[in-house]
């Protein structure tokens, strides 16, 4: 589809961290940005058009609305829509021992794909463009991301549990030659959960694949207690040693960090993922996301999974990252607005290895959203950005285009299946189950 | 207007804070509920209808969305809607002395009648259908809350510069008589604003009157410090000691509580009034609502205003009532769902004196809202209560009753004014202050 927005507010990346806002038009042409301008400066675009000139599938008045780079929703596990408000508000252990590892044993590959589906559906809904995905059934947790025409980066959740490395190796390679909309890296579930004989597997094919590293790390204190008491160094300190992180990559919710970790971190150019919602409803803790920035470490920001959430909207996420901090560091003035819309969009798409869609500008993939501005919590204008992050909701996305195909506009999913149908199959999953 | 729900679910109080959902029809006669049930036993209805028969302005298929009581918001100052975004990431005393004070000084009454406006707009869209309001011009705030049909209690800001206790009765009983969608109860800014003499005067008026008294209380470390310095113990004693509580009343924010606190709130059957988003934002701190719940203390929510938060959005407090409960008591079972929808709704009007408008029962009145449960954020529904508290959203708010008024319905305002006029009002105000 080639689409023409036009009386558009546009946001655009600036110095360092910031952003800026233009009035103008923004042109798509297959799944490409291809102009961005006041659409007084056009010939630079023709000039490369062959025929000199464009057809237009839509041409859209954005009526003064913001244009803004699609969220990256940088943690989750997205099929976990089945549990959604299933077994909440119980002790961490009993609620992943007696409710989540039962459940999820008896979830087939067809589950896992309607299931990815309702969740895909939500992030459209929170104008989220693509997500970094941990769960069982990658294959086909792709095929659902690629069936919608959604963005999906997928980690291994490797463990002493669950498959081999022989073949996260082979999924990394099918997963990876798919489509273009789904890609697939190293990484395991989480130290407590994987030997030290796995995670040198993992580092290994890390170093083969010349490919970067994500997993769970210190989500708790217990977890780093206990890493320091089996191998007398934390959970980030001991895959530094195993000589994990050669080719980058990062932790999931980092929550209790010490100097050494953030030093490794910033060495060897890791992202640490925030995960606020989830930290709080498993009562996990506050990140120390203020320290992050000051030791100019990337910071991406996820939603985890909808069980452990129980939402997938980015806009109550980008809140709490600077809500929590600010409480935490008693210091209202810390991690400014700015800083958190660029977690969101540039920060996780440099995590999820996905530079070219992060942010809007000429040559970079059309993963954008239309905020509708005209919505009360979006009045009066005295500042876009803070306006976002700090009142912004669900409500008002406009539209959501993931690879220059719109897939959500105003409240309709053109994902190629009926809302109705997703929802019946998620209630005929969990009820199966009780 | 008469109204008739059929095909709904409907959300009933139940035993202690808790809730049930029957499936059927809920009647709505001018601003009353006259019926609930599942359409079979209407008998009872037309047995004490003169004509044997209503006619029906509207008859309304609710497709099985959820019809619950709306959102109650128990502290807020709605007007300050001029300030959203406008100056935050700053230190409190400098936002508060540099960027508050000064803009506020500078509004006029007519100003306050559309920023209110344009916070009722919020309110609505969050399924909010009254608020306890504290800001400038009273009357004006009661007549644009009338105009809209909305329903705002206020509370008085009174403190040592401005007004005086002669002002605040005046005040009391012209806003009470008003209109039925308006009252006014006695109150006070804050200890830290308001001296001894002052505070002994909105005593003997809450006495004379007969009514309750609110107040900003323990909302910061400091404040509750500055007070035993001052007085030799905390704002919640020393107002006990002045006779403050003779009538009831509460809180706002009630962050730092000591023992003597708790008990003193229970003994007088107060409200603590928390405001959760605003706590973080301006990182004043979490409030102890486990403590609360377990001392059997009335708890209700509010989005304070939206220069400090900067949403009105229920939703987002909800969720964030539970989730700090959960990170502070490091306990992820405290805190359930249901205590933290009964705060939003049956707590909240509680503490504002709306006991008519709790909870969806005959012969209360009709203040309701229907959430559309066929949303991605709302499936599979393994718990409807739930479902709202972790994973709600403005943009599950289907419709917005007030009064047994439709305020609100399918995203489009029925207020009696355009939005456009008002976001013009608004940035036209903050514009010539700058």
């Amino acid at each position: 589809m080639n689409i023409r927005f036009y009386n558009a507010r546009i946001l655009e990346p600036s110095e360092g961290h910031s952003f800026q806002v233009i009035t103008g038009e923004l042109w798509v042409k297959k799944n490409e940005i291809i102009y961005i301008g006041d659409g007084l400066d056009t010939e630079r675009v023709f000039e490369k058009e062959p025929a000199g000139m464009i057809l237009w599938d839509r041409e859209i008045d954005a009526e003064k609305n913001l244009l803004l780079p699609g969220f990256k929703n940088a943690h989750t596990h997205t099929a976990m829509t089945f549990l959604r408000s299933y077994a909440d508000d119980l002790p961490l252990q009993d609620w992943l021992t007696k409710q989540v590892f039962p459940k999820e044993a008896l979830l087939t590959a067809d589950d896992i794909y309607w299931l990815s589906i309702l969740g895909i559906m939500e992030y459209l809904t929170s104008g989220i463009t693509s997500n970094f995905d941990m769960y069982f059934f990658p294959e086909t947790i792709a095929k659902a991301s690629i069936d919608c025409g959604f963005r999906t980066m997928q980690v291994s959740s490797f463990n002493d549990f669950t498959s081999s490395i022989e073949e996260m190796e082979e999924i990394y390679h099918k997963v990876n030659e798919m489509s273009d909309l789904t890609g697939y890296v190293p990484g395991f579930h989480a130290e407590y959960t994987t030997s030290k004989e796995h995670l040198k597997q993992v580092a290994a094919l890390s170093e083969k694949l010349h490919a970067p590293v994500y997993f769970h790390n210190s989500e708790t204190a217990l977890e780093v207690e206990q890493c320091k008491e089996r191998y007398g160094m934390t959970p980030t300190r001991l895959m530094e040693e195993l000589g994990m992180f050669q080719y980058g990559g990062g932790g999931y919710h980092c929550v209790y960090f010490e100097d050494e970790d953030f030093e490794i971190f910033r060495k060897r150019n890791l992202t640490a993922v925030t995960n606020p919602a989830s930290n709080l409803k498993l009562a996990s803790g506050i990140a120390p996301i203020d320290r992050f920035i000051k030791e100019e470490i990337n910071l991406a920001i996820g939603t985890d999974g909808p069980a452990s959430n129980n939402c997938l909207d980015m806009f109550r996420e980008m809140f709490l990252t600077t809500g929590l901090a600010k409480v935490r560091e008693k210091d209202a003035a810390c991690v400014g607005a700015e800083e958190v819309l660029y977690m969101a969009t540039t920060g996780g798409a440099a995590a999820m290895g996905l530079n070219e869609c992060d942010s809007l500008a000429e040559g970079k993939k059309a993963d954008l959203i239309m905020l509708d501005l005209k919505q009360p919590n979006m009045q009066p204008e005295n500042n876009l950005v803070r306006n976002i992050v700090y009142s912004g909701s669900k409500q008002n996305v406009k539209l959501t285009m993931v690879n220059g195909q719109i897939l959500y506009e105003d409240n309709t999913f053109q994902i190629g299946f009926e809302p109705e149908e997703i929802y019946r199959k998620a209630n005929e999953i969990i009820g199966r189950m009780k």
